[in-house]
């Protein structure tokens, strides 16, 4: 049969790929074509109107770099991103919460020595991060790897610059949970900042009146063998955009009051240059395993 | 609000694009989200398998050049090009029936005499192609650009080979209809093809156990004023692939008898040199308006 009108249309590409060898690699393929037909059908979408998504999706792909993923934005502004997450995290039994990767992971860094300032001379306000991991029960992991990584005071990623290339990371990190489960480190105070705006993901949120702002944060990403990885945030109490994130990242759970401070010292007994803040902030592990996820780059990058 | 249940968060997303300007767009947009919501929901998508989709779709866009357009040919194998065709030519009013655009179009190209060989110097038998475009009354429109590409003989399209940055177009070329809306030319005779396999769209087919193959055809870009620009191919009868096309693209009204002949002579009176076949298809053009399209391409095409 080739004439086909347009529900026979979508049947005849729903059992094209009825011999897809995987049952949920077939079950995904044959409800995206469901979910894509429908879409079409319901908005009559015109051929100009699909041009411009084909135009849309191609600039989206080759936007991405070795150190820049425009389709995880896309995914992230779209809200898809936290709720793959929210499907996925339905019952989290007292673990701790869980939100977007975002387009900024790179991959695994050179393990610090505890206390390490992970911004060298960067400006921006001080601040030493302590936190602890633990199982449900409140028990310490010790040798957890735990990925750090957040924006410098101008609200840029080190990968967002052009000094990433020669310089390598910087605000970017990883530590191993000593045997009482803590880490702990200098860095400097992230602030809230737009995602990027040079790109397809970018401008759509500009073009259709959304700002493209997300609250200060700063990432980790805790890989305990027996647990759940867990992809997180960990957010700044007061931040102007907590209710607005253009990615709809926040969780009340993962607001962290980040303290004003004048001691001398910190907490490792270090000596303060001036004022500085307190992040304080732990996180319990779900039992369980999963994969940790790898940087989804063209190519590995460089550095 | 920040703290979302997975409903909430689809209402969150929804909500913010309501402040987008063109209301066409802001629909567009919000039944997008709905439409991907719901798919993740469905099925509940797992972390590694949105990561599977975000590398197929990043790869999908790095594949594009100028003169290769992947996510076109992924729109064609999962029928959305087929099925925007259909929602969009649903009255045909005894026009010629339309079908998709295909990966391949690269823009317009220099006009070429009637009679002249599209084809020079390619192996292959040797074809004479007429046609004639009228209005849906009969009556000839002259002065009518005829954009017409095919494969070659092994299947590949001119764009497809190294040759074509140094040689230019072949199997390709533009004619305008004369007083009696008339155009004719000469050529190879195309042969079935696999769409490109070397990519994620033709990765995808394998993948699934279809089989990549198109019917043989040529496609014809009919740009009349005042009229609906036509879009289509017309098919070769008697192919093995007419059943199943990996595209979906074929209808019966586009098949075409294409004559075993060994005529001394050519219908414009030039000798024949061998057996030739003669493919006589006529185009009726629905009155009305439209863009033609423009290629897309990441950027302009050298050639």
């Amino acid at each position: 049969m080739t004439q086909f009108n347009d529900t026979e249309l979508t049947a005849a590409v729903i059992q094209s790929f009825d011999r897809t060898p995987d049952p949920r690699t077939k079950f995904l393929l044959q409800e995206l074509v469901k979910s894509l037909h429908d879409y079409v059908r319901r908005t009559d979408l015109t051929f100009g109107e699909w041009e411009v998504a084909i135009d849309f999706l191609t600039r989206t792909g080759q936007k991405c770099t070795p150190i820049r993923q425009e389709f995880i934005l896309l995914s992230d502004v779209l809200g898809v991103s936290m709720l793959v997450d929210a499907v996925n995290h339905r019952e989290r039994e007292g673990a701790t919460q869980t939100t977007v990767l975002g387009p900024f992971y790179v991959g695994e860094h050179p393990v610090m020595a505890h206390g390490a300032d992970i911004s060298p001379g960067l400006t921006g306000e001080r601040m030493f991060v302590q936190s602890r991991v633990t199982d449900l029960d409140g028990k310490p992991l010790a040798g957890v790897p735990v990925d750090i990584w957040h924006a410098d005071d101008d609200g840029f990623y080190d990968s967002q610059k052009a000094s990433y290339a020669t310089q390598g990371p910087s605000s970017r990190a990883r530590f191993i949970t000593d045997s009482d489960g803590r880490l702990f480190f200098r860095t400097i105070l992230p602030c809230s900042y737009p995602i990027p705006t040079d790109g397809p993901a970018g401008d759509l949120v500009l073009k259709t009146g959304r700002h493209p702002m997300r609250p200060a944060h700063v990432h980790f990403l805790v890989a305990a063998p027996g647990y759940e990885p867990l992809i997180t945030h960990v957010f700044i109490e007061g931040d102007e955009y907590l209710d607005s994130d253009v990615v709809f990242g926040v969780k009340d759970d993962l607001i962290a009051t980040v303290e004003n401070r004048s001691d001398a010292f910190m907490p490792d007994g270090q000596p303060a240059t001036g004022p500085w803040h307190l992040m304080t902030y732990n996180f319990r592990m779900k039992p369980g395993e999963g994969t940790v996820p790898q940087p989804m780059m063209p190519e590995k990058a460089e550095a």
